[in-house]
C-alpha cells in the first residue's frame, strides 16, 4: 500500500485525486495547498498546484518525498528540503470531461532510485506509458505540447470563425479534424502533409488570403512558408 | 440504378470508385483524364482531376451532367455546355489509408433542382453528412480546412522535430493530439483553449522561446499573440 498526499485544487489535482480513488494497492488524500499548515504524512507527496506556486507550497512541506505536476518547471524549483521529483502527465484536463488514465503518457524523474522505484510504481498503476524523462526533455515536450495542443486547437477556432462568417455548421469540418490527428498513428507527419502549401499551389494560396482578416492572413502566411520551407 | 462516370486518377478518384464499387444502386466505372476521346455515357460524370485541369477536361466531355470534386474552384470553373454541379468530399486522403465513407460530409451544388435530387441520392448512399453548399460557401470550408488539417499536421511535424531534438519518442504526444481533436466534439474549441498563452503566462513563454529556433519562434509569437487578442 502507497500512501499519497495531493496537494491542490485544480484540473490536474482533482482528476489525479478521482483516478487514484480506484486504485486498491494505494491510500490517496487530497488538501487544498491553503491547508499546508497540517500537512499529513505519506510515501508521495504530490504537488499538483500553479507553477510559480511550486516554491512557496513546497519550502512548507517536510514529507520524505514531495513531487510536483508541471511541465515547464525542472524539479529543483521544489523547495523542499527532503527529496524531490516529478510526476508530469502529458494530457489535457478540463473540470467536465472525464478522462482515460490508462493511456496518459506519464513523466517520471526522481533524484534517486529508490524514489524512482516507488514512483514508478504509483505510474504504472495508473498507465501503461511510463517514461523516465529528465527536466530539460520535460521541457521540451512541454513546448512541443503547446504547439501540437494549444496552437492546434487555435486554429479550430479560426476554422470555426470562418465557418461562422459564411454561414456553415462548424460540425462539417468535425470529421476533417479527427481524421487529421488519426492518420499520424500510421503516417509520420511530414508523410501526412498535403494542401497548397506542400503544392506549391501559390493560385490557391492567394485565392485564400484575399478571404482573411490581417491576423488569419499572417498566420496563414507564416505557416505556409514554414511547411514549403521544411522548418 | 445511376450510372456514374468517375473521370481521374488520384486520391479522390481511387477512393470514391472503391466506395461506389460496395453500393448495389449504383453502377461506376473509372477512366483516366487522358483517355477522353471516348467517353462512357453515365447520369452522373464526376471530375475528380487536379484543379488547373478542371477546365480543359470538362469542356470536351459532352454528357448531360457533370459535376467536379474541387473544394476551392466555383462550380462555374467547368467547361461543359450541359448541367453543372459539384460533389466536394471534406476529408483528406491518403493513398496507403482505407477511409470510412460514412461519416465524410460531402458538400453538394448543383444549376437545377432535378440534379440537386440525382446528387442528393448518390451522396446519401455513401454518407449520413450531406450538406447544399454554394461554391461561396465552400471555398471557406476550403480555406477553414487548410488551417485545421494542413497546418495542424505542420504543428504536429513541428512537435516531432522538438521531441527529436531532445531524445524524446514522438509517440508520448500521441495521446495529447488525440485528445485535443476529440475535446472538440463536446466543447467549443474557445471554451478549450488552454496554455501559457491564454493565461497570460509570459515567463514560461519566455522560456518557451528560448528554446526554439527562428521560424519556430516566429510561430509561437504569433499564435500566441493571436490567442491573446481573441481573432
Amino acid at each position: 500500500m502507497i500512501s499519497i498526499l495531493i496537494i491542490g485544487n485544480g484540473n490536474v489535482a482533482t482528476h489525479l485525486y478521482k483516478a487514484l480513488l480506484n486504485i486498491a494497492t494505494v491510500k490517496v488524500l487530497k488538501i487544498s495547498s491553503r491547508n499546508i499548515t497540517v500537512v499529513p504524512q505519506a510515501d508521495i507527496s504530490i504537488l499538483a498546484v500553479s507553477d510559480n506556486a511550486i516554491a512557496a507550497v513546497s519550502s512548507k512541506i517536510i514529507n520524505s518525498f514531495v513531487v510536483h505536476t508541471s511541465g515547464s518547471f525542472p524539479m529543483e524549483a521544489l523547495q523542499n528540503e527532503t527529496n524531490k521529483g516529478v510526476f508530469y502527465l502529458l494530457q489535457t484536463f478540463s473540470k467536465e470531461k472525464p478522462i482515460d488514465f490508462s493511456k496518459i503518457p506519464i513523466c517520471i524523474e526522481t533524484t534517486n532510485k529508490e524514489n524512482y522505484a516507488l514512483l514508478e510504481t504509483l505510474a504504472k498503476t495508473l498507465s501503461k506509458n511510463v517514461y523516465a524523462i529528465n527536466s530539460e526533455q520535460r521541457k521540451a515536450l512541454h513546448v512541443a505540447a503547446v504547439f501540437v495542443n494549444n496552437f492546434t486547437n487555435h486554429l479550430y477556432t479560426i476554422g470555426k470563425d470562418l465557418c461562422k462568417n459564411n454561414q456553415v455548421p462548424f460540425e462539417i469540418l468535425q470529421p476533417l479534424i479527427q481524421e487529421t490527428a488519426e492518420k499520424i498513428k500510421t503516417l509520420s507527419p511530414e508523410e501526412a502533409q498535403t494542401g497548397p502549401a506542400i503544392r506549391n499551389d501559390q493560385k490557391t494560396i492567394d485565392s485564400h488570403l484575399a478571404m482573411l482578416n490581417p491576423n488569419q492572413q499572417n498566420i496563414y502566411s507564416i505557416l505556409t512558408k514554414s511547411i514549403q520551407n521544411g522548418n
